[in-house]
């Protein structure tokens, strides 16, 4: 179940929006009498929404769900305020008049998820394993059995969780969130408020070998990867993501990257600024990815590739070539119902003999 | 090597077949001689199993192999033995007639596995580090170093694995074996006689973000996800598999759901019970899945869609539209030689084109 | 940033060759002056590295980068050799000449990686539960808060990383590196130099269940997996890869085999000798791989098939039928601009039937 806070714990609407930053409101309608203020217990969507919480509509093709709503309060565009205005009997529920619902939308929610938190001791438990060159920065929290090697150091505010790995010389920057179990290996660089899932490998060897037929026939020597991983700040990695250090020089993460879970970026890697990644994504090594791209859940794009800003990979397309006007790219075979597949797929193997053999008919 | 019992703990097979619960033997025919009733140490294929072992036939086919076997007991369809039977001279293996030797098949398994297991104390390993508000009902086992949160409640009979994380206020239902170094985050519920491989995480956040230019050109802000995970009876989840809690209402897993190893559904899913999914499926977020359903290996499902009951995607297949009527869906690129594949895959960027030219030609 | 020596550790250029193996070098050319024999502190590329490193150059269309290098000293072609020789004024790097200037590389990043590991004491830490019937050989290093079960054998020289959980029976050959959070389920056995990486599952049950309406429509019961899993000598396993233990006899992956990250290799499968895999690939239950095969990232093969030896599957690439011809397969949709896939895509639907109006066509 979502949240909802206790109700001597849930502020009044007008008091929830002065805890808000960044002059999103623009205009705060009351309810009908006892929703003049209501006061907010959680976020919900309009169909499931209680009378203890807020709602949002994003478009109006809503207004369906809106009509029906169960929300004491709702954060509407402006347009839309201005229909409700109009009406002879408006809705009972207050409303926040706000061009970008769902903007305000996320803030509420990052303001009650701070508000469910239970108070944390910060401190070392006591079963975790920090070596003694570690340097915690004040109010640092590490939680049961996690390790943290020598020479390490984390910043102020940033949680450890428990069953966490962390190497030796290792940096961490302020108010992270690392969350349990997750492993970095050693030298290992991250910024600050990065927000680090369950399971998530960064700074692993890169798969890098070398044809070693003194070994046998056929083998594979092993190229040892001499460089690192830096991340820089404000980044998100979704739950068993991995990154591998580089061979030679680092693999690059800018600030703003927000990752996905089950995401593997190798060796080498850059990628810009702000750039997104569903689920599933692979990056194969020595890749340049640039600023503000998209790529969509279990897309693949191959290795020594550059790829510009701006760049949208719709899901489960496999990139091949260099990319350099922004734009949307795709590459997916269409699903059917599989006898209809199995007709026409049998035709692929032969399309360069149909297309010569449309040409022999056009020159008849 | 498979599970062999101590030849003192073998049971006979007649013995062997009443510890089998269902129904399912119709008649149990003796083997020549010292396989009357034969002592069974495990279960093997026809081609592999030794004179200790019994085996099984589904489907006459593998007659040659059933001639050759080395099992001194085999289970086998009514028709196959009806065939034994009108031999001159009947192979020497004792015969267990049964209609659904699969399904028996994976019963004696079950059997052998609980053989095989060795004696555990029941008991709380003291190197675990367990809330003192968590509450463990009689006959819970937990592992070493393993790490249990605060008002969390595990059922009876529950085994949870050495390294595992589990968060505060998480509920697991009874007889429920979470192996090693599983996370889940807080607030999960999981149902009874749940199976979870090691490496899964559970309850992560969803991939939830709103543009917010008032960080940076082309930021993400982050939207909490303030749902949570709850999972049904009868579930098990193959290893490293992650699923996401919701945004605002919880991510819904029903009864009897089998997952395979790798897989990852995204936040707001609901997927219907008793369906299958093999390893490296992806499910993006908001996504319903109905009752009964197989997804194979490494096809992934867009978001925001609703899948019917009794639909059967093909594997690397991806979804990216509703399907309501059951059957199999596919869409996979047929794979060829690769200077195969060049010369067609040329003329799939034509396609249109010739369609175009076909028409014409029609027209002349 | 990647390994630079201190200058005192750092070995001139002619003293560090005689620490390589192999017979590589045909000859060592001496550098202008001071770089006669370079102190050598580290490897990089030929346009990041520093004075005070060794680069490399694979093939002549790297020249101009050559020419611009800051290298002191650098591995170089025979042919590459007699182009400088020629000049009237050669560059000031010492030249390494040498026909495999990329496994020279590689043995040289051998040598740094092991030169800047920090010494370690081969003890078991404090914290590690490590059952009392294991047997470990001189020299095991155990990392803290790692687990060890009943039985397991751990052979001289091998270290076990912080976290990992090592089940009962397992078996782990000499000189092997198994990195911090790798899990093995009971009775996996590894030969020697092993490399397994964070996150890496070993052995979990593979994916195999019997339908058993008895429990409820459409419901599954599950077919204990009594097979083990076998890996050879020689295998680099990447991080968050899971390979399943088999549901009879064992999974077995031969000698050599490199696995990049997030493989997923299914049950009863049998992996050839240095076959290599590139990062997300999934291999279905029950298929066996030759010798020598290379597979490219995401590829996927199908259950129950068997591919022969040096067969090479591209990325992305859905195998689906047996192989036995050595050579490359290729089967990916290829990705244009989105609109450009709109278009022909839309006619894939269409494909049986424009075969059948050219030949209309051919016939009139």
């Amino acid at each position: 179940m979502p949240v909802l806070l206790d109700p001597d714990r849930a502020p009044p609407l007008s008091e929830l929006l002065k805890a808000i930053p960044g002059g999103l409101v623009q205009k705060l309608v009351p309810g009908a009498e006892r929703w003049s203020d209501p006061r907010i217990a959680g976020l919900g969507s309009l169909v499931t929404a209680s009378a203890a919480e807020i709602s949002f509509i994003v478009h109006p093709k809503y207004l369906d769900q809106l009509a029906r709503t169960g929300a004491c309060a709702v954060i509407v565009l402006p347009e839309i305020e201005d229909g409700i205005a109009a009406m002879p009997h408006p809705p009972p529920f207050a409303r926040v008049v706000c061009k970008h619902p769902y903007l305000l939308y996320a803030r509420l929610a990052q303001w009650f998820d701070w508000a469910r938190q239970p108070a944390r001791d910060t401190v070392v438990h006591p079963s975790a394993v920090v070596d003694a060159t570690a340097v915690l920065a004040p109010n640092v929290t590490v939680g049961p059995l996690a390790v943290i090697g020598a020479r390490t150091r984390i910043d102020a505010m940033t949680q450890i969780g428990a069953g966490c790995v962390i190497g030796a010389d290792v940096e961490i920057g302020n108010s992270s969130i690392i969350h349990a179990r997750v492993t970095m290996y050693d030298g290992v660089k991250i910024g600050a408020r990065a927000i680090i899932h369950s399971g998530v490998v960064l700074g692993a060897d890169g798969f890098g070998f070398a044809p070693d037929s003194s070994l046998a026939k056929g083998a594979w020597g092993k190229i040892p990867q001499l460089g690192s991983l830096v991340i820089g700040n404000d980044v998100e990695i979704g739950a068993n993501t991995t990154i591998d250090r580089g061979a030679l020089e680092d693999t690059i993460i800018e600030d703003g990257v927000k990752l996905d879970n089950q995401i593997m970026i190798g060796h080498n890697c850059h990628i810009g600024a702000h750039t997104a990644m569903a689920g599933c994504v692979g990056i194969a090594g020595s890749t340049k990815i640039g600023a503000r791209c998209t790529v969509g859940g279990a897309a693949g794009v191959a290795g020594h590739l550059t790829i510009g800003d701006d760049i949208h990979i719709s899901g489960g397309t496999a990139v091949t070539y260099n990319l350099t006007k922004p734009g949307r790219y795709t590459g997916v075979f269409p699903m059917t119902e599989h006898a209809d597949w199995q007709r026409n797929a049998a035709v692929i193997g032969q399309l360069a003999t149909i297309r010569k053999r449309v040409r022999a008919l056009e020159r008849e």
